[in-house]
């Protein structure tokens, strides 16, 4: 049951197309419209935003995710969030999944919706319908449509995010694709972020939620970019069964080697967007090694990857270890700081800074030249257990400043 | 018992005095001591950081604070914080302790430490000596005295911070007086913040302890510049009773007299710092009214002036409402988004955004002159019941990030 990396994205497992459309939402030459479509009902599972204040396409999303409906489609337009838009901003949102149905010939609570883009401002409706009509029009099943859908999503993100894998069950081939997009507003438990995973595999509802719930704890769950948790943060995973292996049942060796694969695509995704944070020049990893749990161990990843003092830091290739123990000793969770162990990694190398809570004798050259890397690596040893977790995060620069002092999102 | 604002900082009260020193800890060209010194021993409260990682000058003061010591005299130094640096950092700050206690003439665990800057690093023990020796010859009780130390604590202010205020008790005047730094890694639950008051009120020790710690919770625990909870950040407060009023004690009129001009000199304080934040063109005050709770009023407050959206946002001008009821639903606290009115305020007017959750019909260009004035308030009122909670932060610009990408604090 190795796991094999594969290219493409939501297209990648059996039975799904995907279309993109330029619709005018919001921008001017360019796609802001796509579409996952799936030749089979879905069973699916989703995870949402945290936040009181939700927007109109999570609390439809979820009550279909929630009950026994059988998706089959997935609408998201990138130009207007439809957060904050009351009674009227709800209607637009079945509206839309409505319309796709008809055009689709699907069944009308069998339509998703995603919606990134700006708060409290109402959907165009005649322009979501035309999109509408382009998107069934060219929707397909290849490689490229799923590439296109995957940029249509996109909002200030600078590149499209795709990742797939495959396993075998009993000498039947399964896959798991999916493309996602984020880039601001993103925070531990759930960003401005939409992830839309597809599978061809049979599974049962059971495994399928467990296998998606336990694992954004350990993905999506672990990046920050600014700490802003968004109003329409939303993951969903979509399986059509189309491969025809053997039924995957939750606690079996088939629903681990389903796991592993869905980790890898979603681990994938989350490193992306955090790499790709408004303005980031590098990604910042940070792992923490030693720890007594693994909470522990995550409350004190997170909180070095939030730190704007770390994050300016990194932008200015300084190895200034004094805000990542700072960062560590806000966060909440204890430890001994006089046992602390912390090393810098890149592809440039591995460079010890801290020893016991001090610093060591190291070169600041070698630091910097470590730090100018796109990705970046802290790893810091606690010394009181096993356990390790590890977050992502990204460097904050004078573009994250430009894009957020006149972007309205 | 009406109070009086004044001028002056730590010098107001009678029988404090005060100096400054060019020490050459960090800076060239500047003065990087500071000296407060009382003609009397002192009553003492403090409150210090929640960081896990304290500094060593945060557990000798606290230790001396907590105890039945009677402090005489504070030594700051802006140059080195003294964190992160081990048994060796404790000895030194032992060291300068006992070094002012043999030149002051006062008892070796009558004198508290300050220090700020950077973290990691060991102090230069003699030049540290040197500026006590400057401290102690140049110390004077005349409000320029209190001013120049106020400007030789800062490390990244732009300027100097100070408060003061008297009022009467049965004929006498009370005076309290103080001042503060603090620009960068600040965030509730204190700051990289120091700040010092000092008062010749004659007054209980409980009494003391109490007006400081129930009125930290509403002025320094609720700014915040950027998140970053520091490893160094002290609040103390120093009584010498000088002024022979009949002694305050806890609960009586006379204990509210003093409060409110204790809450006047640290809520001054503690605007100054946010309004202050490293690189801000703005102070950002957030009102919640119409709260069911004071705490829930706290943490709907904090989570505005804590994004990095709301406050990129303020940067630009930029009337981004959806930024503000987003910060506002990922507090943490509940509250219903569909009730929620929010306006606008400086200077320039007053302006409702949102009315019931949604979008009111306002002028973009009024609500972008109203936010272009140095002092901005948003006031979200949740209509849910009385209580109301205030937090101060400032805008994120350009500026912060040039401070922090290559200032090693």
């Amino acid at each position: 049951m190795d796991m094999n990396i594969i290219e493409g994205g939501v297209t990648a497992a059996k039975g799904f197309q995907a279309a993109a459309a330029a619709a005018q939402i919001k921008y001017e030459g360019r796609t802001d419209m796509a579409l996952i479509y799936s030749e089979k009902p879905c069973k699916a599972a989703g995870t949402f935003t945290t936040n009181v204040v939700k927007a109109a396409p999570v609390k439809w999303d979820r009550a279909i995710v929630e009950g026994k409906k059988r998706p089959q489609a997935v609408i998201v337009n990138s130009g207007i969030a439809n957060a904050c838009t009351g009674k009227e901003g709800m209607r637009y949102c079945k509206e839309t999944a409505k319309e796709a149905a008809k055009v689709l010939g699907v069944e009308a609570d069998s339509v998703l919706v995603g919606s990134t883009g700006v708060i409290g401002m109402q959907l165009p409706m005649d322009r979501i319908k035309a999109g509408i009509g382009m998107l069934a029009e060219s929707k397909s099943a290849d490689t490229q449509s799923g590439t296109e859908a995957a940029k249509a999503i996109m909002t200030t993100d600078t590149e499209k995010k795709e990742a797939a894998a495959t396993f075998e069950i009993g000498g039947v081939t399964v896959t798991i694709g999916g493309m996602a997009k984020g880039s601001g507003m993103i925070h531990p438990n759930m960003c401005t972020m939409l992830s839309f995973i597809t599978t061809d595999a049979a599974i049962s509802q059971k495994a399928l939620r467990k296998a998606l719930k336990e694992d954004v704890q350990d993905t999506y769950n672990m990046i920050s970019v600014d700490g802003d948790t968004s109003t329409n943060d939303t993951v969903l995973l979509l399986a059509n069964g189309r491969a025809e292996n053997p039924k995957i049942r939750y606690g079996t060796p088939e629903y681990e080697a389903f796991k592993k694969a869905l980790h890898y695509v979603n681990e994938t995704l989350a490193k992306k967007m955090a790499g790709d944070g408004e303005g980031a020049t590098a990604l910042l990893e940070a792992k923490i090694v030693g720890a007594k749990t693994k909470e522990q161990a995550k409350v004190l990843a997170k909180s070095i990857v939030c730190s704007n003092l770390v994050k300016t830091a990194i932008a200015g290739h300084d190895a200034n270890w004094g805000r990542i123990l700072c960062a560590m000793g806000y966060s909440g969770a204890q430890f001994d700081p006089e046992k602390v162990d912390l090393a810098f990694e890149s592809e440039s190398g591995k460079l010890t800074i801290i020893k016991n809570g001090t610093a060591a004798d190291y070169s600041e050259e070698k630091a910097t030249e470590i730090l100018s890397k796109p990705e970046v690596t802290v790893i810091a040893d606690i010394k009181e257990g096993d356990e390790e977790a590890t977050a992502w995060g990204c460097d904050l620069t004078h573009e994250y400043i430009s894009i957020n002092a006149d972007y309205r999102s």
